[in-house]
């Protein structure tokens, strides 16, 4: 076992400095160079709060899609949209849907919902003793509100649920949070709403976790999509007959008909949702922008729902019920994210609805434009294999 | 709405050239600027099937945690983990659980299973049909594979599974893909053993899909939990209750009442695994390294194990079930990607398992550290405030 | 295709003859005897309401389980349970687990939630639509309360949930019963208040149904598990070690590692609760006492909670999420279930939640029973067959 | 606490004598009448096997509904289906739906699988023990089959399926049963299984418990929705356009739409199938022919797929993928049971799958039975109430 340790520099580890040491030593390690890794254009100094022991930079390729046409009530207008990825004709299946949404008039946006959760659990000597806090931390909401905002300039506790099992009750604490996402907030002001509970409660509390998993931090869950993580945005198009005959060379039927085969064999699955792949435009939207990757696990879920209209035509709708998006605090303000993020116009204050709507909208786009190359490649398979096998 | 469009150069549009003219007109049509975003070090010339629209990229902060200890079968020693983030105490919660795995000993790994799928649809007159088809397809098994495997030098098929539904049949085409998650080449694969099977099929088919959900791509699902997509890898590891006591300040009964109070409330939540938060390690790793960042969705599921074991250690285990990771094909070869690959001597062919080993210790490892901090805040909380509470 | 119909008495349907007459049709058509079915020894003037073709009856056994020992807020003391069912050793393996708390002071049961509810969704053109429309119902909750509960005499509107997807809004009606089911009650109210908006909305409402699935009616649901649907109900237990040992043949220990294996293996299974089998005694006292026995499927979920505790005994817990209990209304007036509720003081006005406490601590006593003989079979096992193999 | 403990006669305790002495024990311990309890119509020793502590019966009404015309492959012609139930309304819906589909022509019915399970799960000192271990299964595959079905007649092992997870393997043994439901041959067969592994395994296996809860017995699960538990049976028709308005006052658009809405709830709930109310008709015929009523929670599941025809009618199918029934054994042999499986031509050997088609028919029917009500209940409030709204 080697005796050699990471370097680290006591008095200020974030500087070029430390970083070449840091490459230096990994590079006499591991026998290999971290030639491009070392290749970064900005200041180390702007990095605490985003990452430690900072060596250098994986350089994620950008593309733009795009124009993407989105009709919400905080991002109106067309816009690029940056994907970083390394997965090839994404930003190019993106693109596709967004010119065929584009031509369809555009995407409708909708926030519905927004809060972020942090949900400490505590323990009692039995059930009762559980259900009677539960009353107690009813009639304090007030207090525990109060200790909560306490800790913080932009969080708002709007609420806590309640969950009974066993001798432990669960509660959820819901925070508004401004354009942050809004995590650590809620872990801060959680933390002091539990002390004062702690302080004050008149009754035994026999155990108490900051988190008793409820929130459902960093995977997926069906309380989350029940009752949010984050915002709740839904993007909604009706593309016309005609205009999916000549840009997809299909029809509402086909897509519609591969839309519910898709939709059997993931309930089947036990898949989580129902939609496509809502991930990919999610995970380089995210990486683009400075969002938490890691919150992918939460925010892919979507519930997909469409309709072949009276007039024949196809309405297509995702609702996506917990995405966690930022525009300030985080990964926001790095140099190239920040640039991403001023793109859209979406760096800063005010813009988290606005960049939710075009999140929710680029994710519609890339279904649909999965969705329509499924069903094409089953109308090119019946011309050439088909009709051999049909006299 | 603009008449302007993204400029595109027909004749070779990977070049510094094109990008910097993307650059100029992302920057004109936002009015922002993408200084940072066009600061990269590597030849465009090497991104044609990992990007469309190409125009720069996004430095995400690199940092290495570690040393991990790994005793695999395929890793084995000590590694600096390159973890790619923008959120803070990110790398130094998992340097710390790395740092109690090792004077544990080190996390042994364990590759169980490893197949990457692709599942189509057929859909016959009646259910009858469908049943009669896989009836067929079983018998036919070795037509099929000869067929599918025609199209790829490393995929090999390995079995089909059926499932039905109505009067659809759905298979699931399960491919060892050696070093490649193998995606791609599963999709080629089961396209070309499809047309065998429309063109060899006597009976009638009504309508055939390439993929009838039950991949499940790009989103989690009970069905890749049980029969896993990627790599099915087991991480365990026994830590002594001194060493615990020691580095972390807390007891096995501790850290497991804690585990027990969250695997409670994550299966009231409906959450899709016990574990805590096996996405932030995953994403990190995964963006440093090349993999397909939208696969966290499938990858971050987890089934976590502890045990307080006889003599009053405590035995804790992480198996992931679906991890896709490859060190051949996808972004793995991308500049920073592969150097960061070489830092854990993972690139190329040969290393996917390896990979795999040293992803899932990490995952441990963060499990551990963030498991002990909820509690250990617990314990401070017991002594600043329930002892004002308890006479 | 036979002519011949099922003979009906348009007159009054509900009497031995009418019951006889179908008796002979089935047993011409069959060519069959229903000699058992015809004896039964009630009035067949009490039926309507419960069944319609009434042609007899079907002679369920019924065994007493017991005595239960219940320490409830609404049960207390020692009950004889009334079990029906084929199931060979089922009411012996109850009144094991009976024998086993009642020796360790009796089961704890609590109360903690009591709800029932209709869940109407309502379409829109857009999903803004659909948020105005939320809103308004918010506003108007005082006149949709009436409404509602213009058509009960026990019922009462306790609180709408909302729940947003597409360009629908899902709304679920949370209903308090009194001492029936409620479904039906539940049902007329809701239609009550669907009207009562339908005329008052002032927008455009596109499409409407009584019930979009969120009830969720006759099937398990997340849902149902989080916020309730019937009672929740705790049951609790602390086992003494010696206790086990002495009754069981086992210990805490041995009893702790088994569900903690089964957990895992529900976990990994998509199974959608935790314990062994509540279904079990939920059904046989459904059935002795007149429930709707289709309410299995929602009262089945359960959630179990196990700990060691530091004196080294076994605290055992069930939580029952959506326990759905009458013991007024539906089948409990028929005869023989009648006798069945009213052998345990559980009959008309004021009794559900006793029901609920008796149902919960019965299931309670069910899981530690077959807990208890998975493992010391494992013990026997271990002697007999361990020991030739190990040196 | 009394001292009184429920009469049992050592000697014989399945005689008239018995009973009553027990009845007259609990009515004088509740103070109650177990008159109607007490009136039953067989000889009590026809139940060792099925009951302990038996009391009497609970007479459960019994209708028929029909005729249901079956389109089987085991079940062919028209059947009147008895039904037992204490919900009004149940057998004149499923009788309104066995209308509707026998003017369509009768219900195809199909079974496409056919399997009963015991999952036994061994622990071992790490993964790897684990993996080998499974090696090690498939390799003496024929050997554990000849020491399973050593202690059966009729029982077969079909399969073994190998889940990891942690250093634990669950095995989850497949096996034919006949026409028996098959829970207590395949445990006592999988306990001789595991014996002869115990026994001749060269390795150090840790523990093993006869159950790991992946059978998953008495609870719903996604595995089981995936590999079925019991029989797998596929329900078909097709409804003309003009039926469905006459007999319905109904489109299949509207039908459709509505379908549609319920799904979406579901899903969003978390509702385990997509289905309506399986349950009902499952629990009643279940109670009528002696199945065992737990195992509603198994095979109320449901994946239900409808379509509009390219011709405008409805194209509706359920999909039952654990329906477990048996007509040998078990409760199938009691004295009215046993009349209603002849009534339908069910008893006893070689009939288990016509029954299985005989219950995914009638679930059919009740479905759209269903789903019919809650639209036109819509089409009447369309008239009553819309118009008023809308000008």
């Amino acid at each position: 076992m080697s005796s050699a340790r990471l370097p680290r520099d006591s008095d200020n580890d974030y500087t070029h400095e430390a970083a070449a040491r840091r490459r230096a030593f990994i590079e006499s390690q591991g026998q290999c160079s971290l030639e491009h890794v070392g290749s970064y254009s900005f200041d180390p100094a702007t990095l605490p709060g985003n990452i430690e022991n900072f060596t250098g930079v994986v350089q994620m390729p950008l593309g733009y899609a795009g124009p993407l046409r989105v009709i919400g009530e905080h991002a109106h207008g067309e816009f690029y949209v940056p994907m970083a990825t390394t997965e090839g004709t994404l930003v190019a299946s993106y693109s596709r849907g967004m010119r065929l949404t584009r031509e369809a008039g555009g995407v409708t946006t909708t926030v519905v919902d927004d809060a972020m959760q942090r949900s400490p659990v505590f323990a009692f000597d039995d059930a009762r003793g559980a259900r009677e806090f539960g009353h107690w931390i009813n009639q304090h909401f007030t207090d525990i509100k109060a200790a909560a905002e306490s800790t913080t300039r932009s969080g708002r506790l709007r609420n806590i649920e309640q969950y009974a099992a066993s001798r432990m009750l669960y509660l959820r604490f819901n925070y508004t949070t401004g354009d942050a996402a809004g995590q650590n907030l809620c872990g801060k002001a959680t933390f002091a709403a539990c002390r004062w509970i702690l302080d004050n409660y008149p009754g035994a509390i026999g155990r108490y976790f900051l988190s008793g998993n409820m929130d459902t931090d960093k995977k997926h869950s069906q309380l989350n999509t029940l009752h949010s993580r984050g915002k709740r945005v839904i993007a909604e198009v009706t593309l016309p007959r005609d205009l999916l005959r000549d840009l997809m060379r299909t029809t509402p039927e086909a897509m519609y008909a591969a839309r519910m085969a898709s939709q059997l064999g993931g309930l089947m699955a036990g898949a989580v949702h129902n939609g496509v792949h809502p991930a990919n435009g999610i995970a380089s939207v995210f990486i683009a922008t400075g969002q938490d990757e890691a919150n992918v696990a939460e925010s892919h879920a979507s519930l997909v729902h469409a309709e072949i209209t009276p007039e024949g035509d196809y309405y297509y709708s995702v609702t996506l019920p917990s995405l966690i998006v930022a525009t300030y605090g985080g990964g926001t303000g790095l140099a190239t994210q920040r640039e991403c993020l001023e793109s859209i116009g979406c760096y800063g204050e005010g813009k988290a609805r606005k960049l939710a709507e075009i999140v929710a909208a680029t994710v519609l786009c890339g279904e649909i434009s999965l969705g329509a190359a499924v069903v094409s490649e089953e109308w090119v398979s019946s011309h050439d294999t088909y009709g051999r096998n049909r006299p």
